[in-house]
């Protein structure tokens, strides 16, 4: 397994690490991935033919050096140049997702499908606006397409349906996929104001600068719609996701809840509608003692309502570097499962 | 697909009532399971070359029929026979679990690998008297041993691991996997005795007329070893497990914890000891606020503490016809991926 990673900031040292951390368990499972090339604006673009140490890429990366220097390796100019010499089987592509153009992943996604590359990525911009033509074009090439990554970071939820829910008869997925909604809501619940709860998020790096992408409910759409299109054959777009967030939410809302033992959530929903799967992603007043009100924090939760064993449901964390590294080592596995 | 199933009781004719409600799905993904024979010795063995209709033999025995009046199919002597006449590619054992030889299960798993069929078992004898004997046979025959079935019946726990936890580094696995305790503990936190508990879960059919093997723990023990041999590759007998039941704890044991905002749980745990992986079953205080807590009734949960992840817990059923029947479908569709 020969690959490219495209993106070197955040995800992509923590896939870096990911790969160092799993290589005993990747060599018993018989998978021998080799980061053959590194592609990024920023910390610089290298290859080698023999394959690049990632001990060295991420000391180079976490102090500030670019990857240029790295002993040995021939810098080259961007992801067209690397398709065409490095021989590479798998693209994984790891910049940061832009849901109004998918760029600069679609752009990096369509090249490695059209150059016979498997793609594994984290991306959620390429996946929300293209899935299904990218599906298509990989399906014809005989190519993987693998977006663990894409929904609650590295705990298994698209592997976890493929391996174990199909047949299962899915009647509806909910769940709570937003860690920063999620972190914001519990600390309401303690007495803080909006302000000042999300001003603490941006302070522990749950939210960003712009918060508006988590708390308006846009980021849980993208993955709702995810789901959908993907493990349900919807044929959603990100305006067909009903989307509200909790930046309305009171202070008042909180507390006449928490008199009647309940709780907000910012609940993502695929049901059944009159025309097929609806998707959609709101505040919702839960019981505290379900699944959905007793989750606290950043961490996330999916169910899965389905007519063979009811509800199946899974909690694990929904971002963090190393978290969202496991992802991709879960899709590289299930590459190397998949064509080997 | 051509399968055999063997044994059609409860747990058969709940594997015949997956394969019907799945069909949709499954032939989506690529499969079309056929099954060409059913052994039993209690509702007659019979076998059809084109394949059985499971409609027919669905009707046949829950009306208390023989088998052997399915129009059209020959009767057959037993699971030799019909491995040497069958044509099959998939074994899919049903028996009933025992626990001290592991037969009849045993016996026939063991004859299906010699005549290189895959086998797809729900039944904890054999895999936890014989795991290591059988994978290796079945490894070097290039065969696929499944046994979802085995742990949290249909709720996914080896497929899960299998798709989306190889290389995340698993530092301990707890859980809630016997659900006829779980229910007990739940009914004597309601003030009800042990034994009105246990005998109302003989009514509900949760327990069995000897119930010593779910509230010894004994069930429990069956279930972590077969995650610690299958999962971290260990090397446990059952005697290597130590088996503590729920049948001491007293109605006080029960109003202490409740006061101190804890409740009991049967908890099975595998976890690093001073010479490799360590498996053990034994009630344990919990807080009511853990997911181990806050879990109520039949249900089942298991948790996944890993470097990469940190926890990563899945709920879902522990028994029933449909859920136990749905995990042979999910590992049919691993069978059909990884050969075709």
């Amino acid at each position: 397994m020969r690959l490219i990673l495209v993106g070197f900031g955040t995800v992509g040292r923590g896939v870096a690490e990911s790969l160092l951390a799993s290589e005993p368990e990747l060599l018993v499972a018989g998978a021998e991935p080799r980061v053959v090339a590194v592609v990024d604006p920023v910390v610089g673009s290298v290859r080698h033919e023999g394959g690049l140490d990632l001990g060295t890429l991420l000391r180079l990366a976490d102090t500030g050096k670019s990857l240029a220097t790295y002993p040995g390796a021939e810098t080259v100019a961007g992801l067209k140049e690397v398709l065409e010499v490095a021989g590479a089987d798998i693209l994984v592509e790891l910049t940061p997702t832009d849901l109004h153009t998918g760029e600069p992943g679609l752009g990096h996604v369509r090249a490695a499908l059209k150059a016979g590359l498997h793609v594994v990525t984290t991306n959620k911009g390429p996946i929300t606006l293209a899935y299904h033509e990218l599906r298509d074009t990989a399906h014809k090439a005989g190519l993987q397409l693998r977006f663990e990554g894409t929904v609650l970071s590295g705990t298994p939820v698209l592997n976890l349906y493929e391996a174990g829910l199909v047949g299962a008869g899915i009647r509806e997925i909910r769940g709570v996929v937003n860690g920063t909604c999620n972190f914001i809501l519990t600390e309401m619940e303690g007495g803080t104001s909006y302000a000042k709860a999300l001003s603490k998020a941006q302070h522990l790096g749950y939210a960003e600068a712009d918060p508006s992408g988590d708390v308006e409910g846009r980021d849980a759409a993208a993955k709702v719609l995810i789901l959908a299109n993907s493990i349900l054959d919807a044929n959603l777009k990100l305006e067909d996701v009903n989307c509200a967030g909790i930046s309305e939410l009171t202070a008042e809302d909180i507390q006449t809840a928490c008199m009647a033992g309940k709780t907000w959530r910012l609940i993502a929903r695929i049901s059944q509608g009159e025309n097929g799967w609806e998707a959609k992603v709101g505040p919702e007043e839960v019981n505290r003692a379900d699944p959905e009100g007793s989750l606290t924090g950043p961490e996330n939760l999916l169910i899965f309502d389905t007519e063979a064993l009811g509800e199946v449901t899974i909690t694990g964390p929904g971002a963090g570097r190393r978290a969202t590294g496991h992802a991709v080592i879960a899709d590289l596995l299930a590459v190397h499962r998949n064509v080997s």
